[in-house]
């Protein structure tokens, strides 16, 4: 039986990354160990100048998805970075950055906020991943 | 043996609502059960008011992919709501509203068409997936 | 134990694109059969006449994201059509085309590159992919 959940962590939208972070804190909560590898805009807005930053929603959401977000941020939803703040600290979770974007966006572990635990390839991340789920966000 | 098939449905354009909707009518027609969990712009597509609406498409779908999917329309292909709804009928679907993503909207389950059959959280969703398949739309 | 990696393809920027094909490689490497069922625009983007063409990126690359990817490409970090047929060559790598898709866009094989090998409908795709993880990108 293999209970890790591992998410490869694309999108870099904030309605995105914090539809992983529900996901990583639930697994974490349950016992299950997580595992995150992120990739093109979603390690970009792992950066540590901007995490903290707007970084826009799906196109879809139009402004009405728009609103409803901001006014959720306002009533103190947490955002996905303290979501998986948490998660790291109550749970086994572990964020790697994929080594092939961090070349592709000219990325140092250095430039990464401290939420990020390394630097891995692919294999790695399969090899982690055992039979368990992958979920791809 | 697990069987059972989860997704996480996030997107709500009409091409990622439909490739959803045949994921999920092939799973049941296989005998699998099916567990859909609604998160931010798919769970506002399955408002009772606009289910029948245009959701658009996704930005890359461009001018050709909009007349393709049109003419597809009117030839008579299925739409997405429709699939689910026989898949109900045929099969072990579940389709549940994520409860955060319901507060960021402001929705009561009485604002959901008829194909949502609950709201739930996380936990929830992760002990139905069980060791099954989990797929992210 | 099911080592396959079943990786339902739907989107077609070059970014996702190239991610999918990461990941595909990644698991052949491992000696992992990988299967993978292309849906709407990423089967768009297999067309014979326009494999090699600009597919864009996902809106939220912007124009530091369109200027990263630019300038890996340059550097000479393979694309995702060459990194599949890397894929095919050293493992056991199938890429088949969506029934249903090929409806919508009304394709015939004949039309697409031939990294496809063939055609096939969600049912089948379910029963190759057996208990393995599924991957929708």
């Amino acid at each position: 039986m293999d209970e890790t959940v591992s998410i490869v962590l694309f999108s870099g939208t904030d309605d995105k990354l914090q539809a992983a972070s529900v996901l990583a804190a639930g697994a974490a909560a349950l016992g299950k160990p997580v595992r995150i590898l992120l990739q093109y805009w979603a390690l970009d807005a792992f950066r540590a100048d901007r995490i903290s930053a707007d970084h826009g929603l799906c196109p879809e959401a139009g402004e009405a998805g728009r609103a409803a977000v901001d006014a959720a941020s306002k009533a103190g939803v947490a955002d996905w970075a303290d979501n998986l703040r948490t998660a790291k600290e109550v749970g086994d979770v572990e964020v790697q950055a994929c080594s092939l974007s961090m070349d592709v966006l000219k990325l140092k572990q250095s430039d990464l906020d401290s939420l990020v635990d390394g630097v891995q390839g692919v294999a790695s991340f399969y090899i982690n991943a055992g039979e368990g789920q992958i979920i791809f966000i």
